[in-house]
């Protein structure tokens, strides 16, 4: 697109949402041309850029009905803490960012909570725990938006118990590139009228439409909530006993895998300290319910699991200021690594294959002679590697990482469980869907979008 | 199609499954051709039809291979349990049985069956506990085959705690008309890569592509269940305990409404006796959990909040005997009304709603001067309205049904929760979807199935 078409809508966009939410010039922009992919696989920014900032539904699709009409592409962003480069505008174009459109209600009654796109994740956890409820899953950064979160079907570590984003989800409204408006589900618990096209928007990381609005189910607040640290000195041991547990009965919030050095470094980042010093390889768990005795049972029946896989202490967390501060370390693993950090895979195998998943790894990283830390949501199956800059050159780092993701569908399993493809997992995807298979998604795309304005990302 | 036509495959399809399963006399067939949709609404079987029963997924793709090239329609079948006609072969063409395709094996460690799409609901349930796990769903008749049971996104009672059939969905093995096979998802509880095509598999009622096999989530046996049933004197006092239940933490697998004339016909029916003979209206509310100390606790929070909505006794079934005859007293509540019936809708509102909507269900009946027998999953806003033969003429059956739809969109809800909307609820489908939206439906399916030939219908 010549720059001077893009000039051309500039004034169009200041007649629909007012001058002050039309920016050009670059240094009001940058925070909006990247994401939290590690820089050394981060895609690059278009030059030719314009932010928008809608503040309805109806500006939204405004916005669309002229790019569209221009054939100008569009990228919707969210709070840009996505790890794939999904929301970097790499073509000449307007930036969408719906963060003015931040509305939240709760509705006690149906236990839901509809939310603006551009409301936080951060504000959806406090608009729900100011009416008594309780938004379970914390996938990553709390800037993250409600339309972010939707669009890439965010998952994060509390996703045993309920699922990812897609099982909270029951209602859209949604601004398709050809500017109509539709409402997929709503308040509504079941709903079988025709294809779901909700569940095919839910994942579909800002390619098939503008999600603006949303339902979002909500869950009454846990009564009691305790966090368990449990250290190992073997790993096999540790993640032998996650399939134990999840078969007990016990259903947890959260069960993760982490590796002492991980934690520790995480742990002087923040300048905070780990609880549990001992152990290579330990587990946390997050157990919430509607008593102390149902959830002190639950601790129990995983002490008794754990002990009997030669587990070396059970740490139990109970003051919400020690849970907080567990779950920020880990939460900050990511952050502490990333200085050095290439890309952050995302991996993810049947559960039980784990084990072997995080050998191969390991043998993986000897084979090139680096250290390959890794951590992940051990009840999901999903394991996050890091490649570090230790790998030396952009060569090295594309050659381990194919043969991690090879690794992974040998064992079962797939390239991204939850990060998604954004703009940087495209390469890889013929290594896990067929041509056919490939046809359709190009097929749906040219359903949505026949211009192909919205998030262009070559397919 | 002229019938000459579908002649020249019957020899290509004894080629493919052998002579013994292609099956052309009308009398071995009749069982294909209805499912379990009350009779005055139910449609008209085809004349000229084959029935073809394969034993493998490929098998399944050279039968659509010939269909495709040929332009024949295929009319995919499980159990026929279905109430709106979605497998009623329409037109001139193939019947499609995967009844010999019924193997299921159990992944203890990952807490999964990988299902053929042939085998039933019953054996699932089996399979399950035999493996000391649990299938929580419990929709409708046993018989139902797993196919179907996603085809359709099958709901039941027992959805509250855990969901409707698209929660348990993790992998889905499926033929597309145009004959590739594709496998989507797998045994991971997390995949991200690209359009999820399962969801949209999920609930196309046998449009888009035939599914085969399923890998399907199962949950730890629970240790201990129990059953109540609550009588009150007044709907409203029943059903607005319904949301201070589910607000209070404790999260039953079922909770349903039931009105006395209901389940004292479907008890005389089965010639059981039902255990609570008072009360207008009723709850029958399942739990289940770790131990007796945590159902009980649960079961003392939901009387307290019955007891303070006017409950006239919390009757408390414990032995697995009078559980199941409950379940099953509930279950043929269908049945018993099955030989009066002209058609049973399946509305669903916000749960908050359901209040309203049943006390305007009872004012069209009184403005009809008829009696609509009502009952439903009253933890989901999912209500079961039968029109009956005292309506009279198809006419003012008619009528009543779209007023009774009319209100229930009025109230945020929709025409069809759980039946889907197989061949007979086509028509109302523009009550709840734009043209838009109808154009973006037409257009996936002729994304998967260009040439029209996989269960049409007519959208």
């Amino acid at each position: 697109m010549p720059s001077s078409t893009l000039n051309t809508v500039i004034e169009d966009l200041k007649g629909i949402v007012g001058e002050r939410w039309v920016i050009t010039q670059r240094e009001l922009m940058e925070s909006y041309l990247r994401d939290e992919t590690p820089d050394p696989v981060r895609p690059k920014p278009a030059e030719n850029l314009v932010l928008v900032k809608p503040s309805s539904t109806e500006e939204v699709s405004l916005i669309l009905k002229i790019a569209n009409d221009r054939r100008i592409p569009v990228f919707p962003v969210g709070g840009r803490t996505g790890l794939v480069g999904g929301s970097v505008p790499t073509e000449p174009g307007i930036i969408l960012s719906l963060e003015r459109m931040n509305r939240i209600e709760v509705d006690r009654d149906n236990l839901m909570a509809v939310a603006e796109a551009g409301a936080t994740l951060g504000e959806l956890i406090k608009a729900a725990e100011d009416a008594g409820l309780f938004f379970p899953p914390h996938p990553g950064d709390e800037g993250a938006q409600i339309g972010g979160l939707i669009a890439t079907n965010a998952g994060g570590a509390r996703a045993i118990k309920y699922g990812v984003m897609r099982n909270y989800v029951r209602g859209l409204e949604v601004v398709l590139p050809t500017s109509e408006v539709l409402w997929l589900g709503g308040k509504t618990l079941k709903n079988n009228v025709g294809y779901d096209l909700m569940q095919l928007i839910i994942g579909s990381e800002g390619t098939l439409c503008v999600i603006t609005k949303a339902v979002i189910r909500l869950f009454p607040k846990s009564k009691y909530m305790v966090t368990l640290v449990i250290p190992f000195n073997k790993r096999s041991d540790a993640l032998k006993s996650v399939p134990a547990i999840l078969r007990s009965g016990v259903m947890p919030l959260a069960v993760e895998y982490v590796q002492i050095n991980e934690v520790l470094e995480a742990a002087r980042h923040l300048n905070e300290s780990w609880p549990v010093q001992r152990g290579f390889a330990q587990l946390i768990i997050i157990l919430d319910g509607m008593s102390q005795e149902e959830v002190l049972g639950a601790c129990e029946e995983i002490s008794k699991i754990c002990e009997a896989n030669n587990a070396l202490d059970i740490f139990l967390a109970e003051t919400s200021e020690e849970q907080s501060r567990i779950l920020r370390i880990r939460s900050n693993i990511y952050t502490a690594l990333k200085p050095n950090m290439v890309d952050i895979l995302d991996v993810t195998v049947p559960p039980s294959r784990l084990e072997e998943l995080m050998d191969e790894v390991d043998a993986i990283g000897s084979k090139y002679g680096v250290y390959l830390p890794a951590y992940g949501h051990a009840g999901d199956g999903n394991l996050h590697v890091h490649i570090m800059k230790d790998a030396g050159n952009e060569h090295v780092a594309k050659k381990i990482k194919d043969e991690i993701y090879e690794e992974a569908i040998r064992l079962g399993g797939t390239i991204t469980g939850e990060h998604g493809l954004g703009k940087i997992r495209l390469e890889n995807l013929q290594m896990v869907l067929s041509e056919k298979h490939l046809d359709l998604l190009r097929s749906i795309k040219r359903v949505f979008d026949p211009n192909n304005i919205l998030n262009p990302r070559g397919l």
